[in-house]
């Protein structure tokens, strides 16, 4: 994921050149068709997930798929078109942990702009009692805090977040967060590089 | 602005023709390239803007770009790669209405599916006495409650965003809200299809 626009080569509606240059008005760079003069915009992308308690642990996933592979993360994917950010987290809730949520609260927006994308999580009630590893998870369950093995957590939003609930759950302010999370960020996690068997 | 993905026929990076299909564990369509195998995914955009007060009337901006041209708006545009949201609103602000602004707060957050966005506002405080219409503003002024023309307003998110405000200005409670608006709301505001001179 580019933290700026990148160059391509060829415009995807004709196939003509594309030349990486700053259009009249603007201030940077943007993909331009020769042919046509189109102009091809490349913005921040939307992941979206939930934070989900059960009696008092909280619904993890470990990743079966690349990056961060086996590593721990709380349930979140890309937004898509055509549904709502609730709705989305709520959806990779049910596909990566099996596990049916309703009225997704927002809690906190956390901007990494090294990557482009704005991670975005919910509060979400589950649903009943069910709860298995989707396609894209090998292992669903729920962990208390002193249960979790932080370094060993998939990304730093997950990691803060997560840290941020726990401490919201302490004084009882649940308020919206919104701040931004950069590369200095991971290494001060200190997450693991290799995952734990 | 797509609601849903969209076919492109060539590859950007190769120049290859794409095929839109389904790929293998996935549950919708998306565009690859029959070359490389390359999977290009389309996700919602996000548009930044703030609500700027001074001396009880809000910052407005009146459009002299498409869409919209000649309607009323808040200071708002596409995020950007590379900057923080409550960042791409701090520009857009400066960028539109020459105000130079400092501590955007979120405010509200409104999924648009329909057109495949997600508009994100901040209240921040005006820094100086400056303002000034920019490249993509006809006017630049402050507008009361009671000045403010609703239906001239250029989008339906700027109209829920302001109704919000001034009833949150009322009550005291600026708490982050998270809606949805489609486009029945449009025809419920009844915004004008024609500006007013």
């Amino acid at each position: 994921m580019p933290a700026m626009p990148e160059p391509m080569n060829f415009c995807p509606n004709c196939g003509a050149p594309t030349e990486f240059r700053i259009p009249e008005g603007d201030d940077r760079r943007r993909n331009i068709c020769t042919a046509t003069g189109e102009i091809f915009y490349d913005n921040p992308r939307n992941v979206v997930g939930t934070i989900v308690e059960r009696e008092g642990r909280i619904l993890m996933c470990r990743r079966a798929i690349e990056p961060r592979r086996h590593f721990w993360t709380l349930p979140a994917g890309f937004l898509e078109l055509g549904e709502t950010s609730a709705d989305g987290a709520a959806r990779e809730t049910l596909e990566e942990a099996g596990v049916t949520v309703r009225e997704p609260r927002l809690f906190n927006m956390i901007d990494v702009t090294h990557i482009g994308q704005i991670h975005i999580f919910f509060i979400a009630d589950m649903i009943g009692e069910d709860y298995a590893p989707g396609l894209e998870s090998s292992e669903v369950t729920f962990l208390a805090e002193d249960e979790i093995d932080w370094p060993q957590l998939a990304f730093p939003t997950i990691h803060r977040t997560l840290e941020r609930y726990f401490a919201s759950r302490r004084t009882g302010d649940f308020g919206v967060r919104v701040e931004s999370l950069g590369s200095q960020d991971w290494r001060a996690m200190a997450l693991d590089r290799e995952p734990r068997d």
